[in-house]
């Protein structure tokens, strides 16, 4: 029997849905679960977006361009403006979500044994990523008790070798939760410029920032044209998980020229989804509002509720709609799975994401969860409540 | 200022994409081009799967399984026991195009430097797609003497070295035209069981298979469950290049399970599509029937205007809708060219792709072009009659 490579081997589980089976059964079970393991939000696509969808013209639905339909790259690129971010059309490289973007932009920069460094914990799909291009991720902890900020520049410093290429962060940050500020990315971009490195920043979340925040976006750093990539998708953006479209967009001539020939080996990305894309792009400013309005409320029910639980530590979110827990248990991955298999309250339970997934440095992050607050807040108050009992029964 | 990966340098240019500023130019200069150069069929997409798409009843647009849709798998598995291959959904993985299932074969089962055995000419991508995974590909030659047949198995077998992973065919072939008999199936099974090797075969092109011939998939194939892989799509046979839809069939349950960690990681396929696709299934035979009539009269066509040509060699297809045509000068990258700078009959000139970039062998192929027959009747006249006179007055 032939065999299957050492790279498929070495392809990381999703930490999400190891658990999958165990919440197969408790549904079968008849148990009710509660979903803060996973970032499907339930909010509405704006119907703009569905609207051009239903009213399509299509006689042949022929392949778009394979660095996407010009008119909506040009409409992209006009978001940007909005967002104080000056790009053209010509900077932009439609892809099909933004993991192919971040798969574009590893193929052009990294090769094997190349080295990413990544503070932690941090998307659990950027492991494979790394994996499926042969790339290594240099994990640079932050934590908890910093509400995750970005940890001391020295700390990447030591990390730099000859093998290192790029630096990645998720701004806000999933998990975390967690804002890079102006500060903090001017910091990064210094090294980085020192270093001849590149700064790929993933930005999906930009619209997501609370409290009077501002995002700060890579593109926006002064002398870092060569050295930024963005990866930027419009799943969370519009509540268009499924339209699988996003983009990589960089002032780097050479990323753009070479994105593109790994965008032009896979022909182009969805034609119909660039067309819910396009009108996506006129969804009125009140819907944003009124998206934003809704995941403050569920945050602060989601944290406060949180914070009233014994020995639970929590970092507030600033963007984003995840954040970090630290329970009072060893293992979390025992934890979630007993949720499912041997707890209810009332029929009811939740499914958690454990956090060790989230960290590539062994050992750490086996007491913590992440929780994503995509349910309404009826739903988190009773998760909060699940969970408050929940860790009252289980001994680890 | 950081630099481009060894990869990214070396993903090939598409060797159809190299004329594009010339094909604008010319057309700058008010000229009409007939495109034979790409395969993107003027066929209709089936109303049915077109409807499904303006009837969708979407209020979110989620996320689907990473797997593709449980109930879209379901109708694949009754289409394909509908061409007697017997599978079943969880031993079909939906992907974003053909050009993803090809990526995730090649991820589970190549690592850097591993080598495939690929009969050239071959569908230029693959290049791109083992470039991308860090593979090598071993070209044996097939020869348009032979109507590109598969070469002596015995070629095959000196090429095998403890690198060898998979041998990797396109049936019928682009750009060959090409249909494998049973018979020559039945010989590459022998050898990659012998060997242990993957035997991954492209068959998109499925129903384009002309003159009472039958095609035979590897599914078919006895004995073969370990070692085949197939790549598919929807992109031709429904002319829904554009929905990015395709899959990856297999029963070896190793690679469906490391392929499925490829899928996960890009989250899913694209949603929208997958309503098309699913719909696209109950297309009526008729619709069927009909494309593959208007592919034989636009082959008899071309062929026939063809062979009248002197000084011109062509391999008569006998399926999918692409033919190699051997032509009486030197270089056909610098006919290409002149044909959109400094040709023209009334105004009118083609375009076609030099068939030298479907080699992997250096200098073979040079004055060989790919022709792709998906315009109609008329234009495919005129086309050869501006390739005559064009080759009346070119001189290399």
């Amino acid at each position: 029997m032939p065999s299957i490579s050492k790279k498929g081997h070495q392809m990381p589980e999703s930490p999400i849905r190891k658990l999958a089976p165990y919440a197969e059964k408790a549904v079968k079970q008849g148990k009710k679960i509660y979903h803060l393991n996973i970032g499907q939000p339930d909010i509405k696509t704006p119907e703009i977006a569905l609207k051009a969808i239903s009213n399509h013209s299509l006689k042949i639905l022929e392949y778009s361009s394979s660095n996407g339909s010009e008119q909506y790259r040009k409409k992209i690129a006009n978001y940007y403006s909005k967002h104080k971010i000056d790009v053209n059309q010509d900077e932009i490289i439609v892809t099909t979500g933004g993991s192919e973007a971040l798969l574009f932009a590893f193929g052009s920069i990294l090769d094997t044994d190349d080295e990413v460094i990544i503070p932690e914990p941090f998307y659990a799909n950027f492991n494979s990523f790394s994996t499926a291009s042969g790339a290594k991720i240099v994990p640079v902890i932050s934590k908890i008790e910093d509400n995750f900020a970005l940890p001391p520049i020295e700390e990447f410093e030591k990390l730099i070798t000859p093998k290192t290429k790029a630096i990645l962060i998720c701004n806000p940050g999933n998990p975390t939760g967690y804002l890079y500020s102006k500060e903090e990315i001017n910091k990064l971009a210094k090294i980085v410029i020192k270093n001849d490195l590149f700064l790929i920043a993933d930005e999906v979340y930009r619209e997501f920032i609370y409290d009077g925040n501002e995002h700060y976006s890579i593109l926006r750093e002064p002398n870092l044209e060569n050295n930024a990539i963005v990866i930027d998708s419009v799943s969370k953006r519009y509540s268009m998980c499924g339209a699988r479209i996003g983009c990589i967009v960089s002032k780097n001539k050479e990323v753009i020229k070479t994105a593109l020939k790994f965008a032009q080996a896979r022909l182009s990305p969805p034609t119909l989804a660039q067309i819910a894309c396009e009108a996506a792009l006129d969804t009125p400013q009140s819907y944003f509002n009124d998206v934003k309005n809704e995941y403050v409320k569920r945050r602060n029910t989601l944290i406060e509720g949180l914070q009233k639980i014994d020995g639970i530590k929590v970092a507030k979110p600033k963007g984003a709609f995840y954040c970090i827990v630290e329970l009072p248990i060893k293992n979390a991955d025992n934890f979630a799975q007993w949720l499912l298999e041997s707890f209810d309250v009332d029929g009811e339970t939740i499914m958690v994401a454990p956090a060790a997934g989230f960290y590539s440095t062994p050992n750490v992050g086996l007491n913590q969860i992440r929780l994503a607050y995509v349910l309404n807040e009826e739903s988190l108050k009773k998760s909060i409540l699940i969970l408050e009992k929940a860790l009252k029964k289980y001994k680890d």
